[in-house]
């Protein structure tokens, strides 16, 4: 008998160490789910393949091999005591609607891609961007916490990666990806599918104060250039700006890390991690600038300098009018709504791809990046039955 | 010939590895210099020993050995690359002056404590603690990064310390300690050396903030409960409170801490290290009072909470009316002036024991913590004399 959905994100949720799910970037545990989902294409039939950046394909091969193909698919890596669904859930969904079609005319390849969530290497999105050939020897160069960079981490698990500008494969027709919403608003509308409108811009930087190291005792408050007091007064006014914007957010998720990092020593140097977010162009760009401005005030008044490092912006992304079009029809009555995370779907529809993505409703508030991270049992059903709908109308076409 | 004052201190600061003194409490380094200090105690002719926490005496024994001692000295440990004389000047010149006395009515002991800066256990004055029987069992179970405990550490030395309620050795009659000052005051007077009038008072803190983990884009602000937030914003207002108090100062010394930790996580945990410092009863309690008030506001206004545990608070200490008069004789001129930096000479005075203290000016702005540590080697020369003329005064009485 074959496994259900169920118990299959159940067997994903138990590989890795310690509470929830513990699949990080290119790690064994991320292997091991590779693994394991391939196994399970190849059961279903399909004809699997990797690319040089790990990411897995698993093709339901049509009847005009020569058409573009259709891609379902999301991601398998996970942040440390993530939930069960967000990545997985997406991958899942995709093989089982394709395992239940049976052959179309056009190609559809169920896609698991690497590293979405940026968490080991502090750059997202690896695996689509590899696809893309967005990937730079600078990427490749990136450490984890232990000094291992992406290039060992890769070249440790049998790739052999080299940067290129172009894409890794043939580049698909369109893009679906399932997810679960990670957010409170179709569990407000009472809804158990929606059809995502847009992606979320995202900004991610690394913003440096430079100070004065002196004696916490003797130096007066007046004289003092303390480098964590810039950042604390940033990180404050990072708040009421994103408030001010509107469906903007700020987001400081990592330590401030101080130099030189006694409790008596007057910081010379503080470092934050941003993480900004805004729903279009126009609200992405004010809300950099403002931050920027920000952070320089923080610093000015405060005699000291600071450092804006613009890490990594991901434009705002529409979705394709046609797919929204296709999974609405598939998931009758799903709200529509726009998404607040990135998501591998983003950097292929920047990258020209055309977009669909429907949510799966998130319980417990939306709570995600932790094991209380739930969704109804029907809803994951629901969501097969309206992706295998769209893919069906979609490779038909 | 024997090494000048200048030479030693040259000494001191070779020991350990990297820029700067790096003697860090119960290392090896720590463990060195007392080793080459006993030795040029016993060149002098003074009588050594050490007691069960690792601190060192050197004795000039004087002719009525019944009569209670005159304590003179300072520490030997420093913060990771920090200055040439704080700590070791008061040692050294301690040793120089008494050195040159020749033997006097009463016993004159030069003392180097212990880990008085208290970075690597995160609690400061274990030596002069231990001195007056002030060392918990909590205290001895305190883990540096590497997770070696206090004991540990002690027994790695071969100091089997066991908690007292009393002192460790005879009481003395009073305790002088010179140092350098650490802040920009006898630079701005243009004077070598200044008596000091007491010592500020310390109030070390961890505040914790727990709210609510979440994924950083699809939790809106209005809707957040964020651990970092809270941490940012008590940071912010606890700069305001001591700069409205004044004379007080607080610092963030270490990083700011979050769980749980990735970049794209609202934190639920945020984690911060408070130094606050006053110079008075009043000021002290105040500013306790409205730290402790902004924590729970910063928190409230964010739906989270706060918890503002009190690890150390060091009252402020009067200087000896007596021994301030004592100092001012043995150098004419010198400026009156608090200490806003603690120093072992508090331990002892909140223990009862009569201090005195002499500063001997910073160049560079007061720096110090740093290798930018400077003074003027004749007012280096100029201390040693001050101390011998203070302890000859007070041996003979």
């Amino acid at each position: 008998m074959r496994l259900t959905i169920h118990d299959r994100l159940d067997d994903l949720y138990r590989i890795g160490d310690g509470e929830g799910a513990n699949r990080p970037a290119l790690s064994v545990a991320e292997e091991e789910a590779h693994r394991l989902v391939r196994g399970w294409m190849e059961q279903a039939g399909l004809e699997t393949s990797v690319d040089a950046v790990g990411n897995l394909y698993g093709r339901l091969v049509g009847f005009d091999p020569s058409a573009p193909e259709i891609w379902c698919g999301s991601h398998l890596d996970s942040v440390p005591q993530g939930g069960k669904f967000d990545g997985a859930l997406g991958v899942l969904a995709a093989l089982h609607a394709v395992s239940d079609l049976g052959p179309q005319a056009r190609t559809i390849t169920v896609v698991a891609f690497r590293d979405e969530e940026g968490w080991r290497f502090r750059g997202s999105f690896l695996g689509s961007r590899g696809v893309i050939g967005d990937i730079t020897e600078a990427d490749l160069a990136k450490a984890d916490r232990d000094g291992t960079t992406v290039s060992e981490a890769l070249s440790l698990l049998g790739y052999t990666y080299q940067p290129t500008l172009d894409w890794l494969t043939t580049q698909p027709r369109c893009y679906l990806e399932a997810h679960i919403e990670q957010g409170p608003v179709l569990a407000a509308a009472g809804a158990s599918l929606g059809v995502v409108t847009g992606i979320v811009g995202i900004a991610k930087a690394t913003v440096v104060f430079d100070g004065s190291a002196g004696h916490a005792g003797t130096t007066p408050m007046r004289i003092r250039q303390d480098a964590a007091a810039c950042a604390a007064a940033f990180q404050v006014a990072a708040e009421s700006i994103a408030r001010r914007i509107g469906d903007a957010v700020v987001t400081f998720g990592m330590n401030t890390l101080v130099e030189p990092g006694a409790a008596n020593v007057i910081p010379r140097r503080a470092t934050v991690t941003l993480d900004a977010r805004a729903p279009d162009q126009q609200r992405l760009d004010d809300l950099i600038g403002q931050l920027e401005d920000a952070a320089w005030k923080a610093a000015t008044e405060r005699d000291c300098s600071a450092t804006f490092g613009i890490e990594m912006i991901i434009d705002p992304v529409l979705c394709s009018a046609d797919l929204q079009v296709a999974l609405a029809e598939a998931s009758p009555g799903a709200p529509l709504l726009p998404s607040g995370a990135g998501h591998d779907a983003q950097i292929l529809g920047a990258a020209g791809v055309p977009v669909g993505m429907l949510f799966v409703r998130s319980l417990n508030g939306g709570i995600s990046h932790s094991p209380a991270e739930a969704t109804d049992p029907n809803d994951v059903d629901l969501c097969v039955i309206a992706l295998a709908g769209a893919l069906r109308a979609l490779a038909s076409a």
